[in-house]
């Protein structure tokens, strides 16, 4: 096997521009340049090194990742780094840390929820980094339902303060990443309270650590919750537990962009739409198909390369034997993989369009595709992921033993990716959600109310139905033509199947708990279709 | 959620005798009482504690695993524990250690390969772990090809001897447990190679580290071969590299129940029918498949309390909210896997009684079954090693969030359970091997070779062919002979489909490597009626 480089002989057989190819999957020759350009810098920094990530323990993990987050903000600095340049470099730092939430979560949510003033009070503080802050919805026994969240946050008129309480064992503030050990503040989900009035789930910034010495608020009980799946991987992440146990805060830290609380302690809605909010979640689900196609894309890289190398069987006379890609059985479960990555990106890139589409709308108060929009998103976001989890152990199981070695990369990426399965809504429940809207667009067909953009197939039911597939060969199901109507047939038929079941049932919620699996399985029809047709 | 106990409610519900089933669980009575007490043995002994492990560096879990095996061994002689007790305290041990391989590899593979003489110089030593054992057969290039093993063990007639070298990089050893740091010696696979002649791969008992410093005897290269998948886990074992510069053993240290060499260096194969060896393959496999029911029992175990514990949506008028057991896609995704519990645990009963068929007959000389009984066991190891490994990770999955928490157990049984995939025949390749098993039995039809065993409904193979099935309603899907025909119906026509394909090649390997995914189809097809029928 040594002296012969398999990759180069592989390479030389490509069909397609190489060169060509890579400023597609990135986007632009310039996008191209600037990523290369970064990939670079922080490859060949050796505080960024993470070869040695999955044999530190976790202390040792959690401090590399800390020294990483202050050597990047650094680097970030003295090299005057772009926001385009800066996002790459984060990109490529790759491991999982509390600036994440700060920046992903934390700064965006008081950007969107907080009022001007809040705004300009804060978002210095977080830019500069005086501040750290997180994000603390989930609780123990509350994850996909925000609505039944037990913190609360009752209004004190006496001191003009809230009071934040964690109730139950059960409301502990549970996942929230960099709660567990960096945070100094938070942005709290708690059900507002006033006059004895329970006006729904809201978001408080709550100071949690002391700016001094870092040591928890009175009243304040946080700490990380322990070890994750996998060596290094989330491990880098201070995932934390946080209880309140009668903490005040000034009600101006109430995020009050939607509704406010007055110093009488009256709850007022705004005149700022709520549908707002859903441009965001578009926005980060539309980041999170990308990230699926990445992680996709380096874990069918790794199995691909690790084929053509490998070699087992099949030798005559001694000589040399057969490359593992050559084999059908390896084939058959590698390409289908290396064809859905390329398949999210492209959808990802579709998404970003999706976005920019959305947020249009929405500042001219168009409300009325966000329903699809924000469907669409859900789905993809739960296909791309939960395909690229399953795809990534398969790439595992595709080198063999070699696979089970953290050195291989793959352990890694599986169990650092396999969260986005559960976070940013669960795949299970985003599905129900997607077939909810499906079931309502079918029930408005007679109406004549013509379904848009993704469900717009669905405008063509009747021919849907009744058409036949007229593939004759093999070589029919090479046309594109051919593969979208059968995809869309395919959705359709699941689509009003389900909601013929679904009205055998006087009481349309049972209907729907009884036939949800069903209904998920004519969601996920659906989302493949969004993703062959884009 | 406080005070209530949802486990209690759901036990109470039970329409089975609980007792009863942990007896047929277990396989009897007396075995069930056995495994319980040595189970409480284990759990109480703060030694032998697991909590903790997840949370070890590499280092420590290894002394820990040192630690362990010496305390077992030193209770098990202390109580006086039977050979039966003995193996249910190492079950529940339950942590990967070099002791696995020299009392499941080294010490069978003696006892099976080694003439009497040898098994009285060298299994002595073994049981009172004087000398330390590891099975050297796996390459870095070469895995489930044993054939292309390049290790060689050369005959020196001058000073009648073996000499073992590794002639290139791939042709170290890679992966042995307990090579790593352990193993003082090994049965090590090479080349046997006399008067310039290759007479194929034989194993050779070779000492690896000084009985007195336990390092590395001269031309020996060995070590440790780094992280695996997951937290503890398999980072218990000590998988290892071996390389060999001109290491001399003794002619006697070659394995010579089947083959010889001469004091003049001739090759001489013994009169013992190789096929013996089959039998012990029989044996581990049917070990796996009933480990593969264990793994995932547990596993079920855990998803299947969660889900009843764990409640999310579904409050009506702010009361608890629905257990998430009580929702169909929980249940459509986890119940399976409950019924594959209990149906590879019967299957792997069935095995043992398979195993000791096949051990009367190879010791009456009949060898007619043998094919057919390997390759029922070849698939049923494939077919129940990959459903347990993705079911184990479905039930992280159905855990939520929580499954990824390595306090929920469900990571590192999973990063635990996955090499069973590889190990033992590769899961693919045992496909293959079965493949090739049912286009032999289809093509022997015509001639009126009757099937045998798990094949005899291939007999049937023209009524199956045509049959169509007769089931009208829902519940006609309840009987097991609807069941049976319609998995002996799969079974039997895509075997026949794949054979009437590999016809039309001219060259039968061809054939074979371009129709392999169909092939492989096919095999879990004929495993899964296995399972089904037993």
């Amino acid at each position: 096997m040594e002296g012969v480089d398999h990759l180069a002989h592989e390479r030389s057989k490509a069909q397609f521009d190489v060169d060509q190819m890579k400023v597609v999957w990135v986007g632009s020759r310039h996008a191209l340049q600037v990523s290369d350009r970064i990939a670079r810098l922080v490859a060949s920094d050796p505080v960024l090194r993470k070869d040695n990530r999955t044999m530190m323990t976790r202390k040792e993990l959690f401090k590399n990742t800390l020294r990483k987050a202050a050597h990047g903000w650094k680097r970030i600095n003295e090299l005057r780094l772009s926001e385009e340049e800066a996002s790459w470099f984060r990109h490529y730092v790759d491991q999982p840390a509390y600036t994440d939430l700060h920046w992903g979560m934390f700064v965006p949510f008081i950007k969107g929820s907080g009022t001007e003033e809040q705004q300009k009070k804060w978002l210095p503080l977080a830019y500069k980094m005086q501040i750290i802050g997180c994000y603390a919805q989930t609780e123990l026994g509350h994850g996909s339902n925000v609505q039944g969240l037990e913190t609360t946050a009752t209004f004190d008129p006496k001191t003009d303060e809230f009071v934040l309480n964690s109730p139950t064992l059960t409301s502990s503030k549970w996942w929230p990443g960099g709660l567990g050990k960096a945070a100094t503040h938070a942005v709290a989900f708690a059900r507002l309270i006033t006059d004895g009035k329970d006006h729904g789930v809201n978001g408080f910034i709550v100071q949690l650590r002391s700016l001094d010495d870092h040591l928890p608020l009175p009243g304040i009980t946080v700490g990380d919750i322990g070890m994750k799946f996998g060596n290094g991987a989330y491990n880098s992440m201070d995932n934390g537990v946080l209880r309140f146990d009668n903490v005040r805060i000034p009600r101006d830290q109430m995020l009050m962009r939607v509704a406010q609380v007055t110093r009488e302690g009256k709850y007022v809605q705004s005149n700022v739409p709520r549908q707002l909010l859903y441009g965001t979640m578009v926005f980060v689900r539309q980041t999170i198909v990308s990230d699926a196609s990445t992680a996709l894309s380096r874990a069918v890289c790794i199995a691909t390369r690790y084929s053509a190398v490998r070699r087992q069987f099949g030798s005559e006379n001694g000589g040399v034997e057969t490359q593992v890609i050559d084999y059908k059985t390896q084939q058959s479960r590698l390409f289908p993989l290396l064809a859905s990555a390329y398949a999210f990106r492209f959808v990802g890139e579709w998404l970003k369009w999706l976005y920019t589409d959305v947020t249009q709308k929405l500042q001219a108060n168009d409300f009325a595709t966000l329903p699809e929009a924000h469907a669409c998103t859900a789905g993809l976001k739960s296909l791309t992921t939960s395909a690229t989890a399953d795809a990534i152990e398969e790439c595992r199981k595709l080198c063999g033993g070699h696979g089970y070695l953290t050195n291989s990369g793959l352990p890694e990426l599986f169990a650092v990716y396999v969260p986005a399965c559960t976070y940013e809504g669960d795949n299970v429940v985003l599905l129900l959600q997607v077939a909810r809207f499906l079931m309502k667009t079918v029930s408005q067909l007679p109406s004549g109310k013509k379904p848009v953009g993704t469900t717009s197939y669905m405008g063509r039911a009747e021919h849907l139905i009744q058409c036949r597939c007229n593939v004759q060969k093999v070589e029919d199901w090479l046309k594109p033509s051919v593969i979208l109507e059968a995809f869309e047939a395919r959705a359709i038929r699941m689509s009003i199947a389900c909601a013929q079941d679904l009205s055998k049932f006087s009481n349309q919620e049972e209907g729907f708990a009884e036939l949800s699996s069903n209904l998920a399985e004519a969601a996920v029809a659906h989302c493949q279709l969004i993703v062959v047709s884009k």
